[in-house]
């Protein structure tokens, strides 16, 4: 594709930074702007080369080809109301966040008839490092990025955002905003909520640290996603809480029917549960 | 210490497979003879020179310096019982089990006066491979073991066990068998229960492929443990059932308490719960 002239990302941390560097290195992006919260960060974000200019979002967008949005979906509502009246006829936008049907909501309600030339994205990629330091350019190589345009969804903005991600190296999946937040509460959000939960309940007990002196690799793999950022899955959590709580109430009912058979020395259940559950684990990462 | 001259592994699986050839690289042991249930692991651990010999355990034990059992704790009553006619009156017996208490009352119970040459014993070590083509000399590089041997334990047995896992590269901690499948009931036993129902919820789901298809490397590492022994795991979920319900009965309710504030839009409370969580495991991996 013809390089984007200018890009603005708005949020440059783990995402917004990685997407800066992948387009870059794809020589798909002429010119970066950055903007965010953090003076900080932005200020890393430029001597890092990863953006070429900050200002404040409302300037940032003006004149941008994309606009990529990557903050925690709790600020979508409040950006977008904010550049809205700065975004150009042609200015395509873009988002990474992590639930659709808040952000499509949000970004209806914004933007008016330009709602048109939004596209909804999520990378399926991340880490639990978060701001611009952790952002590398091969972050979403061969991962996949879900987009959900809608029946109203531009034809030619959608192509534009499909053609960035593939040169930033992601393979892209399309589904309605409703599925991704259906499939993502199962294999993402309730397990980020399980591990958070874990940590907390560990380190609420009395004589925590012995505790935790004993955790071994499996903890540590298991909690890994509680080293996630915070405020970002405070966000997903509220954002697509009718899914997660779904999620959770079903997750709570096989818990408890694994808590009756310990209890009941069923070691019949145990190993049906157990070895299904092996099972189902190996032929998903042989297929993989 | 002296090498000991005969070292009977009775379960030649992960542990008892790395235990063997960690003492045979420290020059700790002469000769090891192997015992268990599959004849095709056994046939497999003498072909990798992991043992010597196999034999039925009654026999394998006959001579022994000193018998490490190391099967599924369900098992441990049964072979102490098979085994205990046979064992010489200077003869040190320890386990791997992950359980510690159960062990102990086994071992009280099928041992009779040779019980103070049992010294009880959990190596924290582990993958989720099992069998012997899993094992590996350095397994225990570097890693605790703990040994929870009771006021009637013989000092010289235990000292023994201390210097054979020392030999084997192990750190060696102390405590009771109480503490210890308390500590272990938190940090081990409930994760692997709540890896697994993750597991079998996510497969029992309706669409259970396209679930799995989003699954991404979060559910990889939080699931890990899922891919371990089940029988390993329903035995110890049994055996230290007690302490496990009590764990699982915390959990669920710190689970409530999150699905109450997603229920409830509590950003403040989920920001605490994560914050918190996150902070308590980066000062934890910070002093590992």
């Amino acid at each position: 594709m013809a390089p984007l002239g200018k890009l603005a990302v708005v949020g440059v941390g783990l995402i917004g930074g990685s997407l800066a560097l992948a387009a870059r290195r794809a020589g798909a992006v002429t010119r970066i702007v950055g903007a965010g919260r953090s003076r900080a960060n932005l200020d890393r974000a430029r001597a890092l080369g990863v953006i070429d200019a900050d200002a404040p979002a409302a300037e940032a967008v003006r004149g941008a080809d994309l606009v990529f949005l990557a903050m925690p979906v709790g600020q979508t509502a409040d950006v977008l109301a904010e550049i809205a009246p700065h975004v150009g006829a042609e200015t395509v936008i873009t988002d990474a966040g992590s639930t659709k049907q808040d952000v499509v909501a949000a970004a209806r309600a914004a933007l008016g008839t330009r709602f048109a030339r939004f596209v909804p994205g999520h990378p399926i990629a991340g880490a639990e490092q978060s701001g611009v330091t952790a952002a590398r350019a091969d972050l979403f190589d061969g991962k996949r990025t879900v987009l959900t345009p809608l029946a109203e969804t531009d034809g030619a903005a959608a192509a534009r955002v499909r053609e960035l991600w593939r040169a930033c190296g992601a393979e892209i999946r399309e589904m309605g905003p409703e599925t991704h937040d259906r499939i993502f509460a199962a294999v993402s959000h309730l397990p980020h909520v399980l591990a958070y939960v874990l940590v907390h309940d560990i380190a609420a007990h009395e004589g925590a640290d012995e505790l935790f002196d004993y955790a071994a690799s499996g903890f540590r793999d298991f909690t890994r996603i509680a080293s996630s950022d915070p405020e970002m899955w405070r966000d997903i959590c509220i954002a697509n809480r009718a899914a997660l709580l779904a999620e959770l109430d079903r997750y709570a009912g096989v818990l408890g029917e694994a808590r009756a058979m310990v209890s009941a020395r069923d070691g019949a259940g145990l190993s049906r549960l157990f070895d299904g559950a092996r099972a189902a684990r190996d032929r998903w990462l042989a297929g993989k």
